[in-house]
């Protein structure tokens, strides 16, 4: 079909430098605007007429002849025939599209309704995720709260101790942001010796991005008057568990929200209603669902969750606590596994990185296992502690080869190799899994997960 | 209880000038950082100890006696004495919250099913509108579309006629941007002649915020051919009435998509599943639902939708035609019409602001009906053709008194006053209403719609 369109493959040559793992530079060798190996392409080849388009269509398109005739001849469709459906208070999603859902299990048994639901990245695009997709991971299950009966009591070193009502809350000064929460074991699943072979949301789909709107957790406790000894907040929600974790008073201070709500309605009962906790870019644990009590000390709780749970084993046999910070990580989610290229031609990979230690300077992919890597566009609403999308134009040869993406922050910090994370922190942390994700493509075009 | 907490009212004098509608400058006069009259204040105040706190939370608040015996002693709530809910594939507000809905009436009696639903901005923060509530205004209501039956035709003036399945869409490159929608009818209840008494989503809800994914039709066009003849592209729907409107093709080679995703996932039935066509900061009966067919054209359609309706009658008599772009808006929705002020305090004022042509530069607050105006603070993600949220605080004395909002945008065109859009514009316009508005405080705190 290249010879179709004229222009064909006959794009500009660019002579654009490939960065290749040695850091070397290398020259592309064809008429593509080639930007690394095996066949990244210069997102701008999306805007030059001719091959691009008709690759990525490929064997699925409809060629040009008849279809002015089939336009003009072509009949109602039935749901033009007779009135729509009437409006309703609130929108649901399309009947068609209910496969895309959050993808739920139970492994934790110490208690009823302790698990995670995952957020099926392999199906969404954008950055945001719609509330009734945001992930979930409850130690007891979602508490049906009456929100009228709901308090907030904030006490402990603090001058006046204070009881807040929901609604009490509601009339507060607010702000909004637009911020991830990651939990702290997403993508565990990825210190197994094998790579398992799931769908990128189910194994790494304990992130989700929300903007948030809440009460500044500064302007409360300026009021209230915090003591000279407080140095710690221990948050507790209102769930079966009173579930608590201790959080440095410096960092409530500086960007804590007390949530009211998710995308611009009161928040989602799994998600912490009527009142939750938002640390931005922290791991979402200590983000307290059902926030009932914020007591200010001068030493953490040393609760079951910061001790027993949420620390990490490192190699040493010392184990990290209160590892916070949710690093530097991307995850290319199409292709991913389970889905299949249709066949030689140019496709748009794509995919979302973040860091919990700021806003996302540059994503870099590759297409030959790492060899070589190419800088992916990324969204100008590039926001700190905010999943950003990457998209780069790939052209595959129809062999196999390995898709990588990895991320550096506007701290600098690389997300890092799996071979380099297990050198330093080993492979019984169970949390904070940032390395990079491997996509293998075999020569059908079908995609799977790998550690190579 | 201004002197419970000591430092009180005593906050530190600001010498901040206050810009009066006559642009002269009048000093403060208490020891309150006043910026504007009637009590406008500086954001500030609420990061300053002591009173702001305690007035808001005002008679609803709760005593420091006791609270931290009550804290101790209480015992656990229902909901936290057996294990919570489990999980859902798909998650749906708070039944505590079925308020939050969107309204809708059917006023239009040529079609079934003919009408709109409004987004309920009362009730909402930040700046997103969650899919279930983004407003919608449907001539012949929802087609029940099957997305492997629904096609994309691009024809007339193009080199290559083109029929695209929707799963040819999903595989194209794409971009994602956050975007308002609204309707060149929105507000339009505010031509009458009486303020009408309605609250602020039933009165300016035909306004919504979604991030929107979708193919450039840049791409789509520069793979098929623009033929030089083309200057227009008429856009229709595959709903009952095959919904059409004319678009330039400067416009549409510019910066449109055709969305496929809406906040994350696929578009929602109601808002033009499976694809729509997104034409930011214009009128968004352009950003044509259920897209099924773009004619690349010399001169626009002149379809029923272009010429009897979608005009505006001048009070010259003519009709503006092609009037596209939603000019600079902006809405307090909180103090707005149907809620109380508990009682004299400082309160946070906020709304939403917006415009067609680009960024929003400033928001200006007005207390005493318009003689002077203080800057409200925006969010900094102020993203171009987005909703931005004001807040601004504000010490209300229990006096009767008058809220206005006005924005001015990144190209310094400011939102205008109801008296010089009337000049210029009449009262038979029906659409592009975005005079500033004004809501009345009476005695009792009872806030209603006015004109003054």
């Amino acid at each position: 079909m290249n010879t179709r369109y004229g222009v064909g493959w006959r794009l500009v040559w660019y002579a654009l430098n490939v960065i290749t793992s040695e850091g070397a530079s290398v020259m592309s060798t064809n008429r593509l605007p080639v930007v690394a190996g095996n066949g990244l392409l210069d997102r701008r080849v999306f805007l030059r007429k001719g091959l691009a388009f008709a690759t990525i269509v490929g064997a699925s398109s409809y060629l040009q002849e008849g279809v002015a005739q089939e336009q003009a001849a072509r009949g109602l469709e039935p749901w033009m025939t007779q009135p729509g459906i009437g409006f309703s208070p609130y929108g649901q999603p399309a009947k068609h599209e209910s496969h895309v859902a959050r993808v739920f299990g139970f492994n934790f048994k110490d208690f009823e309704n302790n698990g995670a639901a995952w957020t099926p990245l392999e199906h969404m695009q954008g950055t945001l995720t719609p509330n009734g997709l945001h992930f979930v991971r409850s130690h007891q299950g979602t508490p049906d709260i009456d929100p009228a009966k709901h308090f907030l009591y904030i006490h402990g070193e603090v001058q006046k101790p204070w009881k807040f009502s929901v609604a009490d809350l509601l009339k507060m000064p607010m702000e909004s942001r637009q911020i991830f929460l990651e939990c702290g074991g997403n993508s565990n699943a990825s210190w197994a010796d094998d790579p398992v072979q799931k769908t990128v949301g189910t194994i790494h789909g304990l992130i989700s991005t929300a903007e948030w709107t809440g009460v500044p957790l500064a302007y409360l406790l300026k009021q209230l008057g915090v003591k000279p000894a407080a140095q710690w907040v221990v948050a507790t929600g209102a769930d079966a568990g009173a579930f608590d974790m201790s959080i440095p008073l410096a960092k409530m201070m500086d960007d804590c929200l007390v949530a009211l709500y998710q995308n611009g309605e009161r928040l989602r009962p799994e998600n912490g209603y009527p009142v939750r906790l938002i640390v931005p870019g922290w791991k979402a644990v200590l983000s307290i669902k059902w926030l009932s009590s914020l007591e200010l000390s001068k030493e953490p709780a040393m609760s079951r969750n910061e001790t027993a749970r949420y620390t990490e084993l490192l190699p040493s046999g010392q184990s990290r606590q209160f590892s916070s910070v949710m690093e530097v990580k991307s995850v290319i989610t199409s292709p991913s596994h389970g889905m299949r290229l249709s066949g030689p031609g140019v496709y748009e990979i794509t995919g979302l990185a973040w860091s919990g230690a700021g806003k996302i300077k540059r994503v870099e992919v590759s297409a030959d296992g790492g060899k070589s890597w190419a800088p992916a566009s990324l969204l100008s609403a590039n926001l700190p502690m905010c999943t950003n999308r990457f998209r780069i134009a790939w052209k595959w040869d129809g062999k196999p080869c390995v898709l990588k993406s990895r991320a550096i922050d506007e701290k600098g910090t690389v997300q890092p190799m799996r071979d380099d994370l297990i050198a330093k922190r080993g492979k019984k942390g169970f949390y904070h899994y940032n390395a990079v994700v491997s996509w293998e493509v075999d020569s059908v075009g079908y995609v799977s997960h790998t550690y190579e």
